[in-house]
């Protein structure tokens, strides 16, 4: 593994911050007939840097994987276990990682045929995950999750080289516009803020339940939100949103008695695979970030 | 004034929640061709415990608020009164109550002819202000502010004993569905919902940034979510809402880069002054309750 890979996108080394220019492409694939996505929506996704496609998956398959979910929220042995967070306050348990790994149901379910086509579609390679988990946002008491580009951590703190990745977000629960629905500035993906600050060190641990470095600033987050605005995707369960590793995304805090929960995928590029992290600390965990679990995820041979 | 009051609106007395019927009217007045308000929007008023009515003011009224607002925001002299409530952390000023007394502006507005013949009119009686702030909700780190009925407030911590209030709101920026709007529960204003706990004393210093008591259980919330839903007003600068003093209202937080801010009012007809607070604890400051400055506001003699 190459240790010495310059560092396009540098962020937390100083005091000031600045937009840069994305130097990787977006769609990395060539749209056409054989192609898992429509030429319009590649456009779509190139251009705004995600793809909300609404009940991409059936209510069966979404009431199994509810209750897989369920399930996984109820199992004792996992409540201490490190990949899993807790609310704090009330100890519930707000995300699952690996959940991949752990799960045979979700294990079989990022291995979806049209999944997988899509990421190496849009990748043009094969791919791996390099995160995945389930996210229960509360009911009532659900926090917010500050504006942050995705790549901007996986870069800093995981030594994800380049943007040739992408997530891919499977809803369990309606997005409504009441909920704390996940708000995305459509074409911030091209440019990366710099964020200021350096990372400490094990920033995980708290950066999990409160992100304190790796934000944008005010003003880059007015230009960014001023050239794009704000989209809300919001659908029923079964929803497929699709984003860019580095598109600025958010959610407000949920008073609503109506949870927002999903599974997330994060499929990166098998030549976009981590080195060292450009903060220069050690890295995260191999349950949030993969650094061995790195064998391509091949759809054709499991499609069942 | 009398202090032997019954209490009709029994709550923070104990460790059970209950659900009360409302037992006074929403509206007073009669509808007719001289209401200030449509039989049609009087019904609806009546039924959901609100009323939104966009661009009620002119773009050139709501310059000169806004002005205002942000001239009372800047004014240093009032940075450290009692009646202004500063965020915590940042020390921004959030909200500066008794402002139709501090600002000309403000006090005349809250004698706008046509805002003293709808409360006139719903509250079938002379009317004077009960309470007055400018909100200001920050862009970026605006917080959540969580469900609560005013009346329970008014009624347990100032000694309210009737239902028989309404608030107006009127908007200084634009009500998007991404920065943390007002979300009302249509219908809630018909039931009362009695909250556990003791109300401690000087809780007001505390409530008016984190509200700890006298806020509904999850239980009883649901429920009346179940029946009424959520209805979220959304509208340029200028609009007036009108909503019930015993309406279910909260709102999340604010992570975009756009403010919300408005002007409020609390109406109170002059035959529901306040008594002795029902906690049994001294009263709040007369800049949150009006005790004293009861004289009922009179538009026709104002009107310019």
């Amino acid at each position: 593994m190459s240790e010495r890979v310059e560092d396009l996108y540098p962020s937390r080394l100083g005091g000031t911050p600045r937009i840069l220019d994305r130097v990787d492409p977006v769609v990395y694939g060539k749209p056409g007939s054989n192609a898992p996505l429509s030429a319009e929506d590649t456009a779509f996704y190139e251009r705004n840097g995600y793809l909300f496609i609404p009940e991409f998956f059936s209510s069966k398959d979404i009431a199994a994987y509810s209750a897989e979910m369920q399930a996984l929220r109820r199992d004792r042995s996992l409540a201490d276990k490190p990949w899993t967070i807790t609310e704090r306050g009330s100890g519930d348990i707000r995300s699952i990682f690996r959940v991949h790994d752990i799960s045979p149901v979700f294990g079989q379910l990022c291995r979806d045929p049209r999944l997988v086509a899509i990421a190496e579609y849009l990748l043009d390679d094969q791919v791996y995950i390099h995160q995945s988990r389930v996210n229960y946002k509360p009911g009532f008491r659900g926090r917010e999750f500050y504006w942050h580009s995705d790549f901007e951590t996986w870069h800093v703190e995981d030594g994800m080289p380049r943007m040739r990745a992408l997530s891919m977000s499977i809803t369990l629960s309606e997005n409504l516009e009441t909920n704390g629905p996940l708000m995305i500035v459509p074409g911030s993906h091209k440019r990366f803020v710099s964020c200021v600050g350096r990372t400490p060190r094990d920033h995980y641990k708290s950066s999990l339940i409160k992100q304190e470095y790796g934000i944008p600033d005010d003003d880059s987050l007015m230009t960014l939100i001023n050239d794009g605005g704000i989209d809300v995707p919001k659908g029923p369960p079964g929803s497929l949103l699709l984003f860019d590793c580095n598109v600025m995304h958010g959610s407000n805090s949920n008073i609503t008695p109506f949870p927002r929960s999903n599974v997330f995928f994060v499929f990166n590029s098998l030549k976009n695979r981590v080195v060292r992290p450009f903060s220069g600390m050690p890295p995260r965990p191999e349950f949030i970030a993969a650094r061995q679990s790195i064998a391509p995820i091949d759809a054709r041979s499991l499609a069942a």
